[in-house]
C-alpha cells in the first residue's frame, strides 16, 4: 500500500487481462457498474469476440440497472498488456488454466503495474502462493476467483498468497463489495477455495455415475434442476439440511442421518462425526439463520421455491 | 396389476403412512391436488403436528395453484395403519430411515392394502430390494423418493426392487406424473439415487471443510447461494459446465479442464476421462440442451439468473 492505493470506493480504471468467457465476463462487469476499462488478450482476434460478449451480455445488465455513465463507449482495447495496465487503478487477470502461463503473465502485469494498485487472479484452483513466485512485489497481488458469469454471478472468493500482504486482501475485498459482488475472504489457502471444491465434489461423483452407466446426463441435470438446486438460491447445503431436521433443525437431522453419512451414497468417504463437528454444524446454522426459527425459515424457502418455479418456468417456455 | 389397480390418472383416495416432514409434506401435495387422503403414523400426537405442517404449506399451495375440489377437509386421520390403507388406490410411505422399521412396516401396508395397489417409499437411500424381503406381493412395491418439501420440489426418483414387477414402475412413473411431479425413472438401484449421491457428495465435502476448519457453515452456505447454487434451478451441473467451455461447449471444457480433475480440488477422487466418458458427457449435453445453441442457452441461463436473483432478494428482504 502506498500512496498510489486509491481508496476502493474511488476506483475508476481498471484492466482486464485475458478477455475468454471469465474476463470478457469481468468486462462487461466493470463496465455495466461505470468503471473505464481496457482490455487485453494475447488472441489477435480477442477484440471481436471480447465486444461479442458484452454485447450479449449488456441486455441483461442493463435489466438490472446500469451504474452512472455506465456504458460500453468505456471499453479501450490495448495493444499490448504494457498498455491496458499503465494506468489502472485495479487490475484482474483470467488467462487460462495453466500455472506456468499464469506465472510469467502475473510477473509482466507486476512488473509494468503502477505501484500500490491491487492485482486480482481469476484462477479457479491454484493458490496466489504458487502464482506469485516470480512477481517483483509479490504483496500486492490475490486471488479473486469469480464464478461464471462474472457480470451475474455475486460470489467472488478472495484470499492471498504467503507473500501477500494483509492490506491486498483487505482492499480487494472492499472493492469488490463496492462494485456489488459478494465476497467471501478466506484465511488460508485451500485447493479449489470453498464454492469448486463443493460443486467439484458433486461434479465427479457425476462423472462418475456416466462412466458406470448409472445415470445419463439428462437425467443428472433433471435430478438437480428438478430437485435440490431449487432450494441453493435461498439456502446452502447446511442451511438446507437445518430444516431437513424439522424442528429439531440441524441437530435432529445429523443425529438421524448421521448413520447414513457411513453409507456407499458417493465415492466421497465421509468424515466422522465427531462431537465437535456436530457442534460446530449446530451453531454453524443457528448463526446462518440469524436468528430466524426453523417455521419463519420454512416460510421464507416456500417463498423463494415458489418464486423460483415460477422464474424457471418463463424461462423455460421460451427456451425449449 | 389386477382388476383393483386403477388408472393412474383416475386415482382419487391415497394413503400416506408416516407423517413427519417428508410424509407431512406429502399429504400436503395430494390434498392439493385435489385427492383424499388417509394418514397415520404410530406417533400419538402425529394428528396436530401433520395438520401444523398442512397449514404452513397451505398458503404456498393456495398461491402455487389448487386443482379442482382441493380441501384440506380431504384428509382423514386414521387410527390404525390397516384402516388408512384400506380402500387406498395408492399408498406413499415414509418412515423414519430404519431398514428394520421399513421392512416391517411396508409389509404391513403390503398385507393391508388392496391387491394391484401400488405402494411406494419415500426412502433417501436404501434400495427396495432389501426392504420388500418380507412382503407378501413385492412386485406392487416401489421406490418414489421425493425432495424437500414434496409438495414444492417437483423431483420424484422411482425405481423398483428385484422381486417388482416392470408394471408397477411404469404405473407409478404415470401417476405421480399425474400429479404434476417431475420423474426420473432409474433402470437400477444405486445408493443414494441420484440426486442424493449428487447433493451427498457435496454435503461431505462441506462436513470435511468445516471439520477441518478450512471454512465455516457460513461460508459454506454463502459460496453456493450467492455461487453457483444461482445456476442450479434452470442448469444441472452437466449444462453449467457446458457453457463453461464457452462457444466450444463441453467438449472445449473437458480439455481444458480435464487436467485438474486431477487436482486435489476435494476428497472425491475423479474417474479416468476415458475417450468413452468424454464422448458420453459431450453427447449427453447436446441432446440435454434439445438443440438449443450455447448462444441461446447463455441467453437463456442470463434470463433465469436475473428471475432467480430478484426473487431471492426479495425473500431475503422479508427474512433478515
Amino acid at each position: 500500500m502506498d500512496e498510489n492505493t486509491p481508496s476502493p470506493a474511488a476506483v475508476r480504471r481498471v484492466a482486464c487481462i485475458g478477455t475468454g468467457v471469465i474476463g470478457g465476463g469481468w468486462v462487461a462487469h466493470f463496465l455495466a457498474r461505470g468503471f473505464r476499462v481496457s482490455a487485453w488478450d494475447p488472441a489477435p482476434d480477442f477484440e471481436a469476440r471480447l465486444r461479442r460478449l458484452v454485447e450479449a451480455a449488456w441486455p441483461a445488465l442493463t435489466e438490472l440497472g446500469l451504474a452512472d455513465g455506465a456504458s460500453r463507449e468505456n471499453l479501450v482495447v490495448a495493444e499490448t498488456l504494457e498498455q491496458a495496465v499503465a494506468e489502472a487503478e485495479f487490475v484482474q487477470e483470467s488467462a487460462p488454466e495453466d500455472l506456468a502461463v499464469k506465472r510469467d503473465l502475473l510477473a509482466r502485469i507486476d512488473a509494468a503495474t503502477p505501484p500500490g494498485v491491487v492485482v486480482s487472479s481469476s484462477t479457479s484452483g491454484y493458490g496466489m502462493t504458487e502464482m506469485q513466485v516470480d512477481c517483483a512485489t509479490p504483496q500486492r497481488l490475490v486471488v479473486g476467483h469469480p464464478f461464471n458469469p462474472p457480470y451475474l454471478i455475486p460470489l467472488v472468493e478472495i484470499v492471498g498468497g504467503e507473500r501477500t500482504e494483509r492490506w491486498a486482501v483487505e482492499w480487494a475485498a472492499e472493492f469488490f463489495a463496492a462494485t456489488g459482488k459478494s465476497v467471501i475472504v478466506l484465511d488460508r489457502e485451500v485447493p479449489g477455495f470453498t464454492a469448486n471444491r463443493l460443486q467439484e465434489a458433486m461434479w465427479r461423483e457425476a462423472l462418475h455415475m456416466v462412466a458406470n452407466g448409472e445415470a445419463t446426463v439428462a437425467q443428472i441435470d433433471a435430478s438437480i434442476t428438478e430437485g435440490p438446486g431449487l432450494r441453493w438460491p435461498l439456502l446452502g447445503p447446511c442451511l438446507t439440511f437445518h430444516l431437513a431436521g424439522g424442528e429439531g433443525g440441524m441437530a435432529h437431522m445429523l443425529d438421524h442421518f448421521g448413520p447414513s453419512l457411513k453409507s456407499p451414497w458417493t465415492r466421497l468417504e465421509a468424515p466422522e462425526l465427531t462431537d465437535e463437528l456436530r457442534e460446530a454444524m449446530v451453531n454453524g446454522c443457528e448463526e446462518a439463520a440469524g436468528g430466524a426459527s426453523i417455521a419463519e425459515l420454512v416460510a421464507a424457502r416456500d417463498r423463494a421455491l415458489i418464486a423460483v418455479l415460477r422464474a424457471i418456468k418463463d424461462v423455460r417456455r421460451d427456451l425449449l
